[in-house]
């Protein structure tokens, strides 16, 4: 057989994959499994989302422009305006097949083989997969659960800078931890930025989902970065359209714009029908974003109560996105993970969470920690956290 | 302002981006703007595809299995069977946004920066793209427009090959030439594919538009290649569904299938809605196939006729797609295909043509070439040629 390539046989695999068989097996032995482990939310997508589906009327179903829509993009702009970055033209936005997309673009438009971005640990898993794909290095900056997973300090950024360091790469608020960075934060890597010329990526995806009145800031605000930031964005979470596979991005920087369409070029068109339905889901009424936010909190404030009582386990309060990273009184998270789905039930049903080792490029630090997404009802939290505590006892009993 | 990758640097643009402008202003003017530039038919999508989008009823807009939709891939493995290859099963298949990423994943898996890839020229122009993304070196082995663009000597081949390359990459029947590869050629190929221990790979999405008569070989119909071939395909120019971006993967290489598996767990999630469209594409009656074959078989045939009664023109009969690469007797194409657009108008319109100098890696031997697409009625083919034939001496009474 031929061979393959290093990056193919080195591209990680997703923290959950092993868990996948045992789950279905699960499920055909009758039991109830409560998925934690992935941010497919129950939240119903927007009406007039649905609505636009329906009404499609189309016969031929043709490439979109490389950009993204015209449309679409002046809706984008104008989401942008709300935001408040009204210098924003529909030159700055480009439609991606999902942030994935977005991500892979601007990595490829900043890193060459051996090029190293920044990124403070635990983060999102496929972070990893697109460096690899593009043989860049992930360079990590860690964050501990006993600060409640803040931006480490500047310094320790400022150590791993060498010339191969091409940006800091940002989710805000955080998946996997929920962590919201503080304007003060945002503030202090402003200047490494600059002083550096380096970008500051930033993948804002979930911007909406921000909880007890605190205030999401972007890298937008910051006008002495214009040359510096590129966003990340996505239509997935903000409107439950994980599905239809539309991103964008968004720079002040021209040139990182003609470079990223090159990009685009080369793969023709972004999603036509996505970006469609996105494009709908903008004209929805307000209070859809602020009813799934207000559930967001009920669930998380649930979810982390429940958690927290439960002994030994330690849980900070996400302050965005709909994840957090829980520390569980067991040796290794991801054999408990596997054992719960594969040999634990409790009345009728048992939970699948994903092990955070998959978060972390030093795998040691997430040993004892599991990723949880609340995109499941109330009821449904009370229950996978009955079942849980029931689990962890009857686990280290056996151990 | 922060420094950007060699790989988005020289990333090469669109063949016929400079000439969108032109094409806007001549559209602004008031002209008629025939477009035999781009690979967009003019084909209505199957009413199945049309019908199935009004019948979705979703309230969520979920994530698809990275690997695709499970009915979908059992579609696709009848699909395959109907063509012969009735060893496949669902779990040869993994469905791709679009053929485009089908190619990056294969590329991805097959080759690390500095790997060579051999590919016949004059090729697609986005292969380049998708190489230089990956650092890949694309090693061309020349064909021409007197032996109608026939595949070159197996000798050819053999020379070009080193340590580095991983691979051959066909496209048949091939964009820009509309050439088709007999049975004969591809089992020369197989020699050196399986002597080499190198992966054949070919983009086979124009399978169904073969002409004459003529029958379609698949590098699947070589038992001996069963670990060394990955095959490319794409629902767009089938069923004229460019805008779902639904692609797919086809390999009997289990490890490919694996690895191939983890670059699409890493973007989450291939179009749901895409596939849905798709699904429903594959049972409209086999007669659209044939009346888009028929359809595309007359223009094929007043095109080339047309063309060839032009003097000094030189255009080889495709024997599939919907493209022919053509000689003109100018001295640069691509200025003329630009003054066309900026300068020329005849009986109130001009004509948009793809230089072909894109297509070639050596830019000397497309100069006084350009690609057209058959993508317009045959009423337009008519006209566009007879202003071609005008604008040819005009220009050249010019210079």
């Amino acid at each position: 057989m031929p061979n393959f390539s290093s990056r193919g046989l080195n591209m990680p695999e997703s923290p959950i994959r092993k868990l996948v068989p045992y789950a279905r097996k699960a499920k055909e032995k009758g039991l109830k499994v409560y998925r934690l482990n992935i941010g497919q939310p129950d939240i119903k997508s927007p009406q007039a989302a649905i609505n636009a589906v329906k009404n499609i009327d189309m016969d031929i179903f043709a490439y979109a422009p490389s950009e993204g829509n015209f449309d679409y993009r002046e809706t984008l702009k104008e989401y942008y305006h709300t935001l408040g970055f009204t210098d924003l033209t529909v030159d700055n936005f480009i439609v991606t097949n999902g942030g994935s997309e977005a991500l892979s673009f601007t990595l490829s438009c900043l890193c060459d083989d051996g090029d190293e971005i920044i990124v403070p640990e635990p983060f999102y898993a496929n972070y990893y997969g697109f460096a690899e794909a593009l043989g860049i290095k992930i360079v990590p900056v860690v964050s501990t659960i006993d600060t409640g997973f803040a931006l480490p300090e500047i310094e320790k950024f400022e150590e791993l800078i060498t010339p191969r360091t091409k940006a800091i790469l940002l989710t805000n608020p955080s998946n996997p931890t929920g962590y919201l960075y503080s304007y003060e934060e945002l503030r202090k890597l402003t200047n490494i930025i600059i002083k550096n010329d380096i970008f500051l990526i930033t993948d804002e995806v979930y911007r909406e989902y921000v909880y007890d009145g605190l205030i999401h800031h972007s890298v937008l605000e910051f006008p002495e970065l214009k040359e510096n930031t590129i966003v990340v964005d996505s239509e997935s979470k903000r409107y439950s359209l994980c599905g239809i596979r539309c991103g964008f991005l968004v720079t002040r920087n021209k040139k990182f714009i003609e470079l990223a369409l090159k990009f685009a070029q080369a793969r023709l068109s972004p999603v036509l029908i996505g970006q469609i339905i996105a494009n709908a889901a903008h004209y929805e009424p307000d209070s859809y974003i602020e009813n799934v936010r207000k559930e967001y909190t009920e669930r998380r404030d649930l979810l982390v109560k429940l958690l927290n009582e439960i002994p030994g386990v330690i849980c900070p309060k996400p302050k965005g996105a709909f994840y957090c990273t829980v520390e569980l009184p067991v040796d290794d998270a991801e054999d408990f993970c596997l054992w719960l789905l594969k040999d634990f039930e409790y009345e009728n049903g048992t939970v699948m969470l994903a092990p955070a080792q998959g978060f972390y490029s030093n795998q040691e630090l997430g040993k004892k920690q599991v990723r949880m997404a609340y995109v499941i009802n109330k009821e449904d939290i009370i229950q996978s956290i009955k079942i849980l505590k029931e689990g962890i006892e009857v686990y280290n009993s056996l151990t």
